[in-house]
């Protein structure tokens, strides 16, 4: 941020009175130019038939972690709940058509500023198709799901909880709501600067 | 938003390309300013003492909601998680030392773009005071807490799950994740406009 939004006068950085922590502020107009987190939101939609079970994954179509598989998710908007992002985000990114569960994981990616949630869904029917910002969209069985080709640590995260969760269900448990925290991998100590 | 943060040119609300909401968009360097809710999260501070519990509430010492009593809660911020979010809040505005428990609601107030999280937690002494956003805080017990006058409706639906929640404790139960939307109150049919 390098100029006022209100009134286009050069911004510069101050603790304004009564706070502890530096903030973009207006010289001119005094406005107070606050950031903050954004919420990811998004769902993991799973079809099971014949007592096989399915997770739908996206393929990514733009960066970052372009060509990467994902959930679908996505910066919720103003005016919306969480849930009605991750119902929109599901049709916008694989055309699924999902009967929304309960909220699953909230994880925490202080370094890049986001707060991830991702709530379980099940799919109404098999009528997906790649949305504008993917390039295919499957169903994975837990074994073929592309570990290594994961766009993001948050979507690792949420299907390992929920495959250990599936485990705990056939011994007679439930699905659990899972709050965690992301932290950015540090650097080896022989690692130059 | 009048002015591009970025060049100080004056923006202009347009659908960006492959997008399908306006956004401001600067029509000099191209800048799509997105605006996204915002996380208010707080916590739910308990002190328990030959068997009577207790819940710590601040009597709010800024607009909005002057004068009225709220559980500690603010803005989360940039570089930090959910549940640091919570503590920092709670020893800002009520000086308090909290241990903190499990995430108890997830609220969503989507027309002023809000999401609000507290968290369950324990008073780890009694050395709480007003910090600078507090005129007052309070333990209370569940027969005194002013219901009429708190601050906001996720701290009375907050309040009200974690009592109707310590209910089922009493016959075997636990505490619950409970996620719910506010909905703005309805004008009455006769209202005028």
């Amino acid at each position: 941020m390098k100029f006022c939004s209100d009134c286009a006068h050069p911004v510069a950085l101050a603790i304004p009175e009564g706070d502890n922590r530096p903030r973009y502020v207006c010289a001119q107009c005094d406005a107070i130019h606050y950031q903050n987190p954004k919420l990811v939101i998004g769902s993991l939609p799973v079809w099971e038939s014949d007592g096989e079970l399915q997770v739908l994954l996206c393929k990514r179509a733009i960066e970052p972690r372009y060509g990467y598989w994902t959930l679908p998710a996505g910066f919720m908007e103003n005016s919306e709940t969480t849930a009605e992002a991750a119902i929109r985000e599901t049709e916008e990114e694989a055309g699924a058509n999902i009967e929304l569960g309960p909220l699953f994981t909230l994880l925490n990616v202080a370094h890049v500023h986001q707060v991830h949630l991702f709530y379980l869904a099940r799919l109404r029917d098999l009528d997906f198709a790649a949305g504008i910002e993917s390039l295919d969209v499957r169903l994975f069985s837990e074994r073929d799901i592309p570990w290594d080709d994961l766009a993001f640590p948050t979507i690792r995260k949420t299907l390992e909880l929920f495959f250990a969760d599936r485990v705990k269900i056939r011994e007679g448990g439930s699905y659990g709501f899972h709050s965690m925290d992301i932290v950015r991998p540090m650097r080896a100590a022989s690692d130059p600067g």
